[in-house]
């Protein structure tokens, strides 16, 4: 079989293959109406012919889309769970998506920089830690979101999860439970901390002086392992901890476990993200879920507004948080102190 | 400060910020010699020009040199981890990286397609799955190289680890050990496996008929987990488990400790991958290291060699594998019974 001189068609495929077009826009879909044979059949015809399905079309429709940049880090289960929204969110506008990921040789400003020469039309950063200054000069440039981190009082338009909520609805959960001394085991470089931080030392001041510490922690779990040493070198140790996020929690929880601690029956745990390792069945963290579909949607969204049309001032969009009740947190026990 | 008409250059940036070239290449690159007060005022007013350092130059410098594209799984630490290497292969020999990711609502086809869309001048596939047939016919059009799968016999070009090797590593370690009784957690849908495999049954069938049993493992941790419940509901424990990945090995280890089971003293684990999970402290996994960094590079330079010129047959690069031992494998205690 010759190949046709143009770039394949979906026609070139029909005629090739012996089938109507609508069957070719079928498989090539894999939507319902065609038989296992039909569909490889066809998938071989577009292979052998050079057809590149679906993509390269799109491609064409949106040619004068210019791409969405997305900076994430390889190393944050957060983050790589957050690009399956943003795929979905930009397929839907139509709009291609170029990742850029932050490794441990390559930074975030390679990351940002590959996009910006890559002529995206905007970019969304996860978490950013670049000088808000810096990221402010490159917005003159082209859209700029920062997701997971709010930077709007620097000017940066910003798409992040309602931290105090999720931290309020943590600490509620616990004192529900009759827990009056807890920890709050932060991650300080992180976006969102800052926030976490201020609602929980709200929300524990008001339960008395001592009831909140904030102790240092971080987003990984060797930094929970770190706060299970802490705890277990600590005379008052607090009857509950909450983690910056689940990878701390876990690495909390895992020392712990080995050490002989009983939880939640002695410590009560919670985490923060809903990641996979959360609902682990060994695990069953109770956390706080971001609503990573309405994030994704709603950064995407924004890319685009805001390459249409500029604006005066940055705006922050604030998303919901739930709590995800699991095992790891249980009645308090009153000490006998 | 108005901004110049063309595309601002390092000499535009000099100018404006009243330094000499050289200082503010050296600004760019990060590189040595300049204080952090004249680092600031350089990129300052580099970001108030608009100049992207170093990546424009190289994308001008490298527009001739097509991108080359990775289809990788966002939940695969192995995958992830891999990107650092290919990022560095690839810019050492000037070539822009174009990722792809698959997610939970995103599928191989679909990564590969967008990747053919965007004109990548090659593909670098981390554990493909799809037809071997569709890769081949797509190797029409451009280099595909298949990472951590051999596709060699099926005409794809294949770069992995030495998987053989590997999991001969892992039962001599064991064997010199004392152990006599071995399970392998197989993950039957991986790239590797089937050497792994065949290694593992190679491998114990010279200790004896009942030495080797392949048990049905997975590459997360839940599947670990059930491989706990396996082993926890068997009569006959193995005295040691090689597990296909650490993510599997953690999930077993977890679960073993919380039924109270002594890792190493009643039970010998062992991973592959050496995974930063494998290091934590607390979990101190002996496992078997994967080369990311020989893989990456080679990956790279096959596919840049590929695009340069066509041959008549698939190759196949191995790479060496490594044990690193740490805590989860001791000397098996002779069984009393």
């Amino acid at each position: 079989m010759n190949p046709p001189a143009h770039n394949p068609t979906m026609l070139d495929v029909a005629q090739a293959a012996g089938v109507s077009r609508a069957l070719v826009s079928i498989v090539m879909r894999d939507a319902p109406g065609a038989s296992p044979a039909t569909r490889e059949h066809v998938k071989r015809i577009a292979a052998q012919l050079g057809y590149v399905p679906d993509a390269r079309a799109r491609a064409l429709r949106t040619q004068d889309r210019p791409a969405i940049g997305v900076v994430f880090r390889v190393d944050q289960p957060f983050h790589t769970a957050l690009l399956d929204s943003l795929y979905g969110a930009a397929e839907q506008a139509h709009r291609p998506v170029v990742l850029s990921a932050i490794t441990a040789a390559r930074g975030e400003q390679r990351a940002l920089e590959s996009l910006i020469s890559n002529r995206c039309g905007a970019v969304i950063m996860l978490e950013p830690h670049l000088p808000p200054r810096l990221l402010r000069e490159i917005t003159r440039q082209l859209p700029l979101i920062a997701v997971a981190t709010s930077l709007t009082d620097r000017g940066i338009d910003s798409v992040t999860s309602d931290d105090a909520m999720g931290m309020t609805q943590a600490i509620n959960h616990l004192t529900e439970l009759g827990h009056q001394r807890i920890w709050f085991a932060e991650s300080h470089n992180s976006g969102g901390n800052p926030e976490r931080r201020a609602a929980f030392l709200a929300e524990t001041a008001r339960m008395g002086e001592k009831a909140g510490t904030v102790v240092e922690g971080g987003d990984v779990e060797g930094a929970g392992a770190r706060v299970a040493k802490l705890f277990l070198n600590t005379q008052e140790r607090p009857t509950a901890v909450a983690c910056f996020n689940d990878a701390c929690a876990a690495g909390l929880q895992d020392v712990l476990v080995r050490a002989h601690v009983r939880v939640p029956q002695e410590v009560s745990i919670i985490g923060f993200d809903d990641a996979p390792l959360a609902s682990l069945p060994y695990r069953e963290l109770t956390t706080i879920a971001q609503d990573l579909a309405t994030l994704g949607r709603t950064a995407v969204e924004l890319a685009i507004k805001r390459s249409q049309q500029a604006a005066p001032d940055a705006v922050l969009r604030r998303i919901p948080t739930h709590l995800r009740t699991r095992g790891t947190t249980a009645r308090s026990i009153p000490s006998t102190i």
